[in-house]
């Protein structure tokens, strides 16, 4: 694993120059000085991840990982373990709620199979990367082995150096897999250290007997591994799952290759919460989508001092909160490009300037 | 004034069937119930309104009305008089944000001039509706006549009459004038009976003697005419504009004409304030784009009992957070019209149900 913390500390921070350029240049456009609030702020990060002087914003990729969960076994879920595969099936046919939200975004869909249990046919949108047919139920044993942790970590971070390559301009990030608000959870009161009641929720919505049961299950798994979940990396293996240490290795490539990614809810977070914590740096890199309606989300975003781009009490996941987001990134990479300035327009700017001209 | 007052009382509340008509569907589809959301009951609004049984959001409108204030005249803006005028050209011109935002989402941009002071060209984009050259100052005298009021809320009215036989789907209020935060403030404390200290802010920017000085003369403005603030229409007349009053009469229109409408910032919501004072039920029609920066907003967001769609700390106006919002909703309809039911994709719903089917 040790190649993972190495990576993860070779990331530079966002670049000032782009950014006090970006600025410099909203400023200039025809519209009272930061009126744009938060806009401008995502505006001005996106020119310094992508530096570029008109930022690009057209070719768009969701990265879906799906994965199952021994824990799963546990009862954690309102749907049987085989919703998993079928949830597959539904994105590469183009009727889950993600593929509609990527089409009014212009955006592909790629699938990533790290762990389905269950055979998924040869499709352009599906990449098979099973490491096994689900974890291991890690109220008993660990999630995966120290080898499996670093196959999933591999592939996220292979999928985004292929999406680098492919010239695509923002990925964003989402999952599937049933019981994984549950290993979201374990993993994000493991790396927090705080108690499972303050960052558990009712995931696709199990009822208050069914979230003092899962809060039950998190609590003793972590009992039981408490003495290895020492790292970022550990808690991953012990407690995590394929597709989320897949995608903290996809959050630390896109921090390596200058790729903005946009997360999506609180399973994501969790991602990106390990990742965070190898180096907190990746942040410079990423765009926070949404806030979901998983309590736990709301902790991992105030650990990370950032504010959602929305904010509409989704708790879907499959990436549908990210991809939103990309229309509103999107907006402000038109602004960025296309406002005239007030010289431009010649529109007189604030009376302090005598000219009324900037 | 009174046939306002009838045209308000005449509108029908939202379609109840066809709202939980819309429910049921979301329902059906491959998720979650209700994971998406506020997402959900805006695209159950929205269907209600429309009524269709494939809900529509193709043909987009935006109405930015213009006006000058009277009021301009005591120093409460950063910004000088002109600028109405040339943000007016800067719009028919395609060089202001409002027009990048436009374009990302096929949105057609319609200026109306319901009081600019200055002359403006002829051109597709801008319908001549001058009332006057401006506002009188309301610190001294009241904004308009009774007989000015009437024609601005009538400017309102017809705009979306002509956009509804044209077939729009969905329209955006915006407005453009300096020293308008100065009306809408004087609006939302005579609508809401509150101290101007509470529902003033800095507009375009003023800083702390600026905000000062701002909210003396509402409170100035508000004293003179305290008599004859005794109604929504009065208080438009007394302290409002031109622009203010037609974003009444557009509103009161939507609900009228059942077509929807999405609300931008402050200026926009003290229209929107006096439409709802007219009529609650106004609000079935209408959508809150965004939580603008101006502490005002809030407190008529909060008569409302309305969450806005987005909440990124902007303060521009021009209709950009009602654009903006329109993605948003679009990305609804996309939803609504394309997810697979369980039933269609074959994917198994709670455990609940035996057949794993829905």
């Amino acid at each position: 694993m040790q190649q993972w913390i190495i990576r993860s500390q070779n990331i530079p921070p966002l670049n000032k120059e782009w950014y006090l350029k970006a600025q410099q240049r909203l400023d200039q456009q025809t519209r009272p000085q930061r009126s744009l609030g938060r806009l401008e702020d995502a505006m001005a990060k996106f020119v310094a991840i992508q530096q570029k002087e008109r930022p690009q914003l057209e070719k768009k990729r969701i990265l879906i990982f799906a994965g199952d969960h021994g824990v799963e076994k546990e009862g954690v879920s309102l749907y049987p373990r085989e919703v998993t595969k079928a949830m597959v099936l539904n994105f590469i046919n183009g009727g889950a709620t993600i593929n509609a939200l990527a089409r009014q975004i212009s955006a592909e869909v790629k699938v990533i199979d790290v762990g389905v249990d269950g055979d998924l046919p040869g499709h352009d949108s599906l990449v098979q990367a099973k490491i096994g047919r689900g974890t291991k139920n890690f109220k008993i044993e660990p999630a995966m082995s120290e080898e499996e942790l670093d196959k999933a970590l591999g592939v996220g971070w292979r999928m985004v150096e292929e999406s680098k390559n492919e010239k695509f301009d923002i990925l964003a990030l989402g999952e599937m897999g049933i019981a994984n608000t549950t290993a979201a959870s374990a993993v994000i009161a493991g790396c927090l250290k705080v108690s499972p009641f303050l960052v558990t929720g009712r995931g696709t919505g199990v009822d208050d007997k069914g979230l003092r049961h899962k809060i039950e299950v998190i609590e003793e798994s972590i009992k039981r591994h408490a003495a290895y979940l020492d790292s970022p990396l550990r808690i991953l293996q012990y407690v995590g799952g394929y597709e989320i240490a897949a995608m903290t290795g996809a959050i630390l490539a896109c921090a390596h290759f200058f790729l903005p990614v946009v997360l999506d809810g609180v399973v994501v977070s969790a991602a990106a919460l390990c990742a965070f914590q190898l180096n907190p740096v990746v942040l410079d890199y990423v765009f926070v989508g949404h806030e979901s309606e998983e309590r736990a989300h709301r902790f991992v975003l105030e650990k990370f001092d950032q504010k959602p781009l929305l904010r509409l009490s989704m708790r879907l996941g499959e990436a549908s909160g990210a991809a939103l987001a990309i229309g509103i990134l999107e907006a402000g990479v038109h602004i960025y490009n296309e406002v005239a300035t007030f010289e431009e327009a010649r529109v007189a700017n604030k009376k302090e300037s005598e000219s009324y001209s900037h």
